[in-house]
C-alpha cells in the first residue's frame, strides 16, 4: 500500500503514520518528493488488516492499494489456464463451448424439445432453471425439485450435461445431487453464504457477474469459492447496468480479454440476458467468440412466444442452428492459435 | 400495457397482436394515429403473464408497461404512512430516528462503549453487525451468534433496541430471536429466498437498497416481504454505484422524496456507507434530514482507528454528539409540518 | 404520446388534460382500463411542443413518449443503408473500412512513418489530430493548422484520405479545407453550435458518441447535422463511462447492431480509445468486426513509447499488421451475406 | 507517480523503467517489497509528460498517479475561500445565494413577471437563457441576442444581476457585453475552446458539471478557465447520469462537501435540472443548503404549463416563496459557523 501525505503534513504527522504502519506489521519505506512525501507500506496486503483507515489520520491525503486483493484466482498464482471437464466437455480448452436451453424448465415436453434442438445443433450442454430468481413475487418462480428431476431425466435421454441455478445455501446439496454444473446467478454474486457453500460442493460452479459487480469483485467472489476448496470455477459476463436504456443491459465485451489477463479461470458470455432481445443475440454471440470467450450461454426455446420466462430473448430453433454455424467459423479463426496465443496466455 | 406498432405494420400483423393480447386475458383498445397504431392492453398487468414477449412479434415496435409492478408497497394501495414501532421508538412518525453504532460487534466492551455514546447523544437505536458480508474471504466475517448475544446483553443494560443484519435464510430464526429489527444488506437486496423468509418473521425489516438497484426494484423487493405477510418494512438508501470515484458511492438523496411519493413505507438514509469517509458524514446527515428522511443509520465507534471494519467512515463520539445537535435543529424545521406536509403526504 | 392518469383521478382532471392536449394540436383518444384511464395524444410528436409538462397537471401519473424523436436519421425515413464515399473508399458498404493513425500529428516524419504502416497494412484512411481536446490545459494541445498542413502533404504522398477532428464551430471552414472527413469528438457530441456548422460543410462527418450519450441522444446529434443539410454522417462507438474501472471505458459493443436497427447511417467502432491499453485492442477489434461494424478507428504509432498523446493504447506496426490479417478473415465470414443480411438490413 | 512492477519482473525490466523515468525528467525511488518492486517517480507530475505509457513496458503491472492534476483550483494552492462579487451579491460568502428565473427568455413580459417574483422572494440574481442547448434540433433554441437585450432591460428595471448561458466561443464577447455572470452549460463542460475563451472574459463564470463529468474533470475544466486568467469561477452540481430512471438525473449531493474539501471555488446546486419535476425541487433545495452549498439555481416560471422549455420542473411563484422561507431557516443553522466552520474550511 502507498500512503500519500498532504503537502503541508509535518514531521509529527509523518511519524504517527509510520508508527501505525509498523504496528500493523508492515515495513515503512519513506520517499520524499518535490511536493509530497509518500510512504510505501511493505508486506502482504492481503494477510493483514488493511490500512485504509490510515486515510483518516491527520496529514494523510490518500491511501492507494497496490496488490490485487485476490490470490487463488490470479494468474500470478497459476499461469496455465484452468480447464474444467464436465463429462467429455472441456471448458477453457481449445473449443468454444455452447451451453443452451430455455430460461426455465416448464415441463418435460418443453425441455426435451429444447434439448433435442441443442443436441442437433451440436452444442455441448443443456441449461435450464428449476429455481428462478424473479424481480416480482408474482412471477413464475420455477418448478423447484420437480424441475431438477426433469433435467436429470432429459440428461439421461440425450446425454447432455446439465447446468442449473442454485439460489440458496440450503439448496446446494439438493441441486448438486441432480446437476453437472451449479450456476450462481447475477443477483447472488455477493451472497457470501452461498459462495462458501458451493465452495464445498464437488461439482463445477458457473459464477455470473452481477449487474453492478466490478471485475475485481467478481474475482473476489470466485476467491470465496476457491478458498472453500472448489477449484472448478468458470466466470460469466452477462451484461452490466449502465445509463443506457436502449438495451436491457450493456454487454461488457472487454471483460473477456481483461479477465483472461488477470485470471486462469475460463470466461463464458451470456448474450441473451445481456441484450434481452433475440434479434441481437446472434451478432453479440459472434462478437463474444471473436473476443476470445471460452463458452456461450444461449437461451433457446421451442416456442418463445409462450415461454413462461424471458421469451423475448430466446432464439427459435432455426435461428439457433444458424448461430452455431456462424460462430464455429469464427472460432476456427480466433482459437486456432490457442496453444500459443491468447487462450493459453 | 401499451403496444406500439411499427409505421409499416399491416393489418394481419395488427390482428395477430390483438389475438395474442386477448388470449392472455387482456382487452385490446386500438388507437390509430397519424404515424402509428397503438394498442392498449387493458387489465391488471400484475396478475397476468406479462406481454413483454409481444415485442418480438412481426410489426411490433415496442411494449410500454403502464402500471407500477408493485401493489402492497404502493401509496395507491395505502395512502397513510406506515409507522413502525420498536419499543417506544416510532419510525415513519414525526421524529427523525437515529440508529447508530459500530459496523461490526467486536467485543462486549467495544459495543457497550459505543452504546453508551449512542444513548448519551439521545439516539434511539443501536446497530452493529454479528454477521458481516465482506467482499474478501480473508476479511473479518463477524462474531456470529456470539455477536448476537453481546447485542442482546447490551440492550438489556442500556434499553436500546437492536438492529442487526441477517445474511442467510437459514439464519433468520436465529437472528430474530435476538434482534429487534432484521437488516437485509445491500448485497442481498435481490436474494429472494431471504426476502421470503424475513417476510415470515414477526420483527420489522430494514431493507437496504443495493448499489445498483433501481427504486422500482427496491420496491419489488419490499413487495416480496410484504407479500409473505410482514408489513413492517423500512427502506434504506445507502449510496449507489456510478462512474464517480471521488467517493465510495453516490448518495442518491433524491431517492428519499421520490420513494415517499411512491410508497407508504418509511425511508432511512445511511450516509456512512455511502460516502465512506467520516469527515463527510455530518454534511450528508444534515442533507438527509433536510430532504425528509424518516431516520438515519450512522456508524459510530469509540476507537475508529482500531476498528476491525469500516473504521474510515466511523465517527468518534464527540463528532457524533455534534451531528445529533445539528440534525435536531434541522428536523425541527423540516418536520414541523409533518401532520399536514410531506411526511404525512 | 400516452398520458397515464392516476387511479383516483376524477372526471374534471381528465377533462382538463384532454383540453390541454387538444389545445396543443393533438387529438385525444381516451381508453378506460380496470385500474386507470390512459389518453393517447395522436399527432406528430416531433413537430409540436412536447406534452411532457402535462405530467405536472393534477391527476396525471406519467407521460410516455411513443415516437423516436429523430426523423432523418431513422430507418423509418430511409430503409436502405447510407453509403459514404471518400475517394475510392466506401463506408457502410460491403467492406469493413479501417481508419488508422496516431492520436496526434506530432511532426511530418512521425505522420509519414505512421501513414506508410497504414498503407502497407492495406488500411483505407489515415487519422490523426491537429486540434486535440485534452482534459488538462497543461497537456499537448496539437499543432493546429500546421498539423492540418502535414496531414494534407501526407495525403498527397500516400494517397490516403484524411480523417481529423474539428473542435470549434469557428474552425470548421479551416479544417474542411484540408480534411476528407471531419471528426466531431466525444466531448463535443452535444456541442450543438458545432453540429449545426458541420451540417453546413460539404465533407462527411464522423460523429463520436460521448462517454455518457444514450443512443437516442447520439441519433439526435446526428439529426442536427442531417437537418442542417449534410447527409454524410457516420456514427462512432468509442466506449461509455460506467462503474467499471478495470478499463478506461466500457466498449458498448451492442450499440452496433442496435444502431444499425434504428438508423441507416454507417457505424464505426474505436476500440483504442474505449479500452485504453494496446494489448486489448486486437480482441476488441475482432469483436467489432464480428458484431457488424462498418469500420474501425485504430491508433497506430511508429514509436508509442514516445508518443505525445495516448501512447498506452497505440499499436506498434507489427501488431497492426496482425490485426488487419485477423479482422479480414472475420469480415469475410460476417459480411458475406451483406447484400441480403444484417448490413443491408 | 508510482510504478508497480509485476511479481516476476526481472532486473533488466526494472532498469529499463528506471531509465525511462529518468529520461522524462523524474527521479526514481526504488522500493523492494515482499511481493513486488515499486518505483516512485519523483517530480511534478503536472509539468512534464505523463508517464502513463510506462504501463505498456515489459514487467510493469500498473502506473498510479499521486498528485491531483489541477493546481490553481486546488486548496493546496489557495487555502481561503474564493468569494465572487457580482454587484452587492457575494457568492462563496456567509449567505447562500439564490439565482432564479425561467429556463428560457421567451418574451419581455414573461421575464419581467418572473423577475418580479424573484425579487419579491428576496432572491439575489436572475437567470434565464437566450441561447438554449436543446437535444433536439426541432426544439425552441432561444431568442439569441434579442433575449440578451431583454435580460439587460429587465436588470435595469429590477436591479437584479443576470446569469445567462454562452454556448459558443464565438459568442463570448456578445454575451459578456450583456451578462453579469457567464454560464457554461453541462454539455459544454469539456468544450475546451469555449473554456479558454471565457477564461479571457472579465465576468465571473458559472461552470456546470456535465452529466458524465467526474469531480476531477470538473476541476480540470475550471483549471482551463483559471489558467487563461479568469479567477472568478463558481462550480455547479446539476445531477449526473446513472442507471436510475425514476428521476431525470441523480443529484450528487456529496459533490458539494467533497468539492469544498478539494477546491477554494464556490459550489452551487441546481436541483431543478437534476430532478426534472417541480414537486421534488423543494426537498432537494433544502438538502443542498443543509449540505453546505454556497448557492442555488432554481427554475421559476410565472406560468410553467405554457413554458417553451422545462415547464415540468419550474416552480410557480407561491411554491418559490415557500422554498425561500424554508431554506433561509436552514441556512441560518448550517452557515452560522461559517467563519470558523466548513464553509471557511
Amino acid at each position: 500500500m502507498i500512503i500519500v501525505m498532504k503537502r503541508k503534513a509535518d514531521q509529527q504527522e509523518l511519524d504517527n503514520v509510520i508508527e501505525r504502519i509498523e504496528s500493523a506489521g508492515y515495513k515503512a519505506h519513506v520517499s520524499k518528493g518535490t511536493d509530497r512525501t509518500i510512504i510505501g507500506a511493505v508486506g502482504d496486503e492481503r494477510g493483514k488488516v488493511a490500512l485504509k483507515h490510515v486515510e483518516t489520520m491527520p496529514g494523510v491525503d490518500k491511501v492507494v492499494p497496490i496488490l490485487a486483493p485476490y490470490k487463488l484466482a490470479s494468474r500470478e498464482t497459476k499461469e496455465g489456464n484452468t480447464v474444467i471437464k464436465v463429462g467429455d466437455v472441456e471448458i477453457g480448452g481449445p473449443k468454444c463451448v455452447v451451453m443452451a436451453g430455455p430460461c426455465a424448465v416448464e415441463s418435460e415436453e418443453q425441455l426435451m424439445e429444447a434439448a433435442l434442438v441443442v443436441k442437433k445443433a451440436g452444442a455441448s450442454m443443456l441449461r435450464g432453471g428449476a429455481f428462478k430468481p424473479r424481480t416480482s413475487p408474482y412471477s413464475f418462480q420455477g418448478l423447484g425439485e420437480e424441475g431438477l428431476k426433469i433435467l436429470a431425466r432429459t440428461r439421461e435421454k440425450t446425454g447432455l450435461p446439465i447446468v442449473t441455478e442454485v439460489m440458496s445455501s440450503s439448496d446446494v446439496e439438493l441441486v448438486e445431487s441432480y446437476a453437472d454444473v451449479l450456476q450462481v446467478g447475477a443477483r447472488n454474486v455477493q451472497n457470501f453464504v452461498l459462495l462458501k457453500k458451493v465452495g464445498l460442493a464437488k461439482k463445477p460452479v458457473l459464477l455470473k457477474r452481477g449487474m453492478m459487480t466490478t471485475l475485481e469483485e467478481l474475482l473476489m467472489s470466485a476467491e470465496y469459492i476457491l478458498a472453500s476448496g472448489n477449484d472448478q470455477v468458470m466466470l460469466c459476463e452477462r451484461g452490466i447496468r449502465t445509463f443506457e436504456t436502449a438495451m436491457r443491459n450493456t454487454l461488457d465485451i472487454s471483460a473477456v480479454p481483461v479477465l483472461k489477463d488477470k485470471t486462469h479461470l475460463p470466461v463464458i458470455v451470456d448474450p441473451s440476458h445481456a441484450i434481452g432481445q433475440w434479434k441481437f443475440v446472434l451478432p453479440l454471440a459472434k462478437a463474444a467468440v471473436a473476443v476470445g470467450a471460452d463458452g456461450l450461454l444461449i437461451e433457446v426455446h421451442p416456442d418463445p412466444e409462450h415461454a413462461l420466462c424471458d421469451g423475448a430473448q430466446s432464439l427459435k430453433p432455426e435461428k439457433f442452428y444458424k448461430l452455431i454455424d456462424e460462430i464455429e467459423s469464427i472460432a476456427k479463426i480466433v482459437r486456432k492459435g490457442y496453444a500459443q496465443g491468447y487462450g493459453a496466455h
